[in-house]
Order: C-alpha cells, then structure tokens, then sequence
C-alpha cells in the first residue's frame, strides 16, 4: 500500500504539544521510548542524524525540536510510514530525507553520507521469540525482520569519525547489543531505564562512539517513575523524566560534561 | 617457591571474624570482593562448590562460614597460595580440595566432576591493558594471564545441569564477560555494585546458570556505601552490606524467591 487512509489516522502531540505527529489508529503506534531516545543524544546545531526504522518521525521530530539547525535524515522499510514520516516534518516545520529501503541493504546514496549521529528504536521482539538470545549474548537469528546485528553494523558504517550511536531496547537484548558493537564501535555506554526505584531495568540506552576507545561503563538507572510500586492512577513520572517529556528537556545522562564535538 | 615464610604472612578476619585468613604481607590480598562474591551464591548443604583461582581460600572459606556442609573444591596457579588456601580451611575447620592447576588445562580428576556452583573473582587487570576490550565486547588476547573467556568456559564445563555460577569482575568488562557465556551458560543475571547512589557501577556480579532459557536480566544497583559521596573518615556502609562483610549475611539478590536446586 502507498498510505494510509485519513481516517486510519489520528493527530497526537508531543514534548507538551512542540511536536504533532500523525500515526496510524492501529499498527505500531509510538510510545515515550522515541521521546526518551532524542533526548540522550547530544547532538548540536548543524550535525547531521540519521534513523535507522524511522517510522513515522517521531524521535527525529523530537531531537529536531530541542535541537535547531539538524539535518534529519531517516531510512524506512515500510513506504506509508516513510510518507507519514515525510508529512509530519513538514507538519512540524522540518524536513527529513527519508530513503524507502530496508537498512540492512541501503541505497548508493545513503551509503555515500556520513553522520554526526545514528539513532535507532530497534522493533522490540516478544519475549519467547528471541529466547535464545539469552544463551550466551550471542546475536540469534530472529526469524523475522532484521537482526539487531544489523542495526548495529548499520549504525557503524554511517558514523563519521567521533559519532554516537544511540540505541533503545529493552534491556533483555543487551548481550545481544553489546556483542554486536564492532565496526569500530567503542566507549560503550549502557544507560539502564528503570520503572521504579530498587526494580530491574526494563530498557537500556547504549551510546556508542565511533573509534571510541574508552573503558565500558554501566551508568546508575535512570529511575522514570516516583515511588517503588505503583501506587495511583493518573501521571506518576519523576520530575526530571516530566521535563524530558512534557517540556522538551534533554535526558540527564550522568557524568555528561560538554560532548567532544563529532568530525564530518 | 613452594611456600611463604611465616614472617611473610598476617592473620585477617573475615565476616566479624567468623573467618581467619592467612595471607601474604605482600602480593595480592583478599578485600571485600570475594566477601561480596560468597553472599551472592545460593549455595545449599551438601552441594559441591568449585572456586576458580581460589586464592588463598577467601571466598571458598566465608561461604563455608555461610553454609555449613559444603563440599568445597579450588583450583589454583600457584603453588603458595594453592598450600595457603589448605592451611586456612583447616585453621577454620573447613576441608578445601585445591588442584595446584592452570583453570585452562585442568587436571583429569577435576575434569571428571561437576559441581552445582563455579565461583570466581578474576584478577582486575588495569585500564589500558584492556582498553581493546570497549571495542565491541569481544574478548580480547590480554597478553599476559588466563583470558576471562578461558575462566568462563572452564566454569560452564564443570557445572552441573541447573548449576550456578557466579563471578565478581569490574563493571568495565561486562561485555567480555557476557560475550563469553557460551557453553550452555543461559538465565544471566547482572547485579551491579555501585560505590554510592547514583554513580556508575565500579563492579558487577554475574550470575548464569547451565542450561538456563530465562531472559537476560540487568537488576538494579546494589549500593555500597552511604550517601551519595566520601564525607566522613570510617566505615559507611549500607546496613545490609554491613551484614553481609561483618555478620556474614547473604546478599540480597534482587527478585530471589527461593532456587530450584542443581542436580549433579
């Protein structure tokens, strides 16, 4: 199919209303993860990002909304999210070169660029159907769509010297993530997202630089919701999570002190 | 040599002094890693335990402290701290098995038993020596001693079906450490040791069970000390980490609600 139909959509807003994104009633419809992607990555005027399965634009539109002068660029297997992607730039004010391909094969074009930055929200996988990924941190075969490794590798070949990648999944596939992070990948960081204090992470943000060299590091969670269980109905997200969300802030990743600028 | 000098040595104690342990004045000497490392491990009477470079018995020993009627094995490179490791289990009436051995090419007789848990607390090898290990989570050829890889797989083939094994390391070689669980290792499970709330974890425990099918998990941080920085002189320990070093309490491991049991 080319598109959809107008009424499979619906308009919803983001980041307290800065950002209005278009997405279809039923299929994949985005959640706070793309929101809280764009806001880990330092990117700065005039940089140019990539999205690998860019959807509907949601995290590009996002970071372009924190972060004036981007050029945004996205790689999308699916043509009508690749249309709604293009519409809800232009609904925004923005513009994003969205290439119709799947990322694991990208076109000449694409594969001529490089990036300051590369940012993915990788489909998350039921559990049951990767369960061998926990044999070992190995990258399985899925079955279907395309491997994390892929994603990864992907990533790396489009980084210009010093680029981050920036990645959320959950946090089951880390083995996987991390065990796919060659390419000339380095300084890994792994940001655990927890839903409340004292509890397991459910997604992890892994950063990773291009020709980083420096030592791993597993950050303290960042914790998203107030109190150890929940407790009531309605908004219970922490402060600083509220910011990131509702106001357009960026994502307090710890140690952060000034990013080396990427070289393009 | 074949042994320290009696001038060479000093008696520490260990969990409120439930532990006495002979150690080299100089050279390495145990801390609280391999305290940490025995509470973690569920270990019930009448298993069998297998340490990996056991030292001069530290972890072995506290564990036996823990949990009486273990059947506790070593295996150890050198010969001083291989008769150390004898003379410290008999000093606190506990029998250790220590095969004077390589890990990597062990002898017949150890090769032909299994055990329901391998234990290891591998030597920290020092930002830079390593600094090739950020590169992807591969493991790497350190140039000088066992490779973590060598220690993991040798602790897959000892262990039993359902058996534990549980391995303290610094937080920095989580991707080597997971990239190595090959070997039937499954079900790995990371506990994060943070010095102080809120910083990166400086240490990790991973927990992997043979044959184990479950999802990766990434617990939250267990935090050392109290407060969220250095602001007294003496001990800061948390009230549950003080149990663990002085009153030989186990870890609370996070989600713990009772072990199936290993078969042997």
């Amino acid at each position: 199919m080319s598109g959809f139909a107008e009424h499979e959509l619906s308009c919803n807003g983001f980041l307290g209303g800065r950002v209005q994104l278009w997405q279809p009633v039923r299929g994949y419809r985005a959640g706070v993860d793309p929101v809280l992607l764009a806001a880990a990555v330092p990117a700065r005027a005039g940089e140019k990002v990539l999205e690998l399965g860019c959807g509907a634009g949601q995290a590009l539109l996002c970071l372009a909304s924190r972060v004036p002068g981007l050029a945004l660029t996205g790689v999308e297997l699916q043509p009508p999210y690749a249309a709604l992607a293009r519409r809800n730039a232009a609904a925004n004010g923005q513009t994003v070169d969205v290439f119709e391909a799947d990322l694991s094969a990208p076109p000449e074009a694409l594969k001529q660029r490089q990036f300051h930055h590369v940012i993915a929200n990788p489909p998350y996988y039921k559990a049951g159907a990767h369960s061998q990924s926990s044999d070992g941190g190995r990258q399985v075969a899925l079955g279907e769509g395309t491997p994390l490794t892929e994603w990864i590798a992907t990533a790396a070949r489009r980084l210009a010297p010093k680029g981050y990648l920036h990645m959320i999944q959950r946090a089951d596939r880390l083995p996987d993530m991390l065990a796919a992070c060659g390419g000339g990948l380095g300084s890994l960081e792994v940001l655990p997202l927890a839903p409340r204090a004292g509890r397991a992470a459910e997604l992890v943000i892994l950063r990773a630089r291009k020709g980083g060299r420096a030592d791993f590091r597993l950050h303290a969670p960042l914790i998203l919701h107030e109190g150890t269980r929940h407790e009531r109905d309605g908004e219970s997200y922490r402060a600083e999570i509220r910011a990131v969300l509702r106001d357009g802030a960026a994502l307090p990743w710890p140690g952060q002190s000034g990013f080396p600028a990427a070289q393009t």
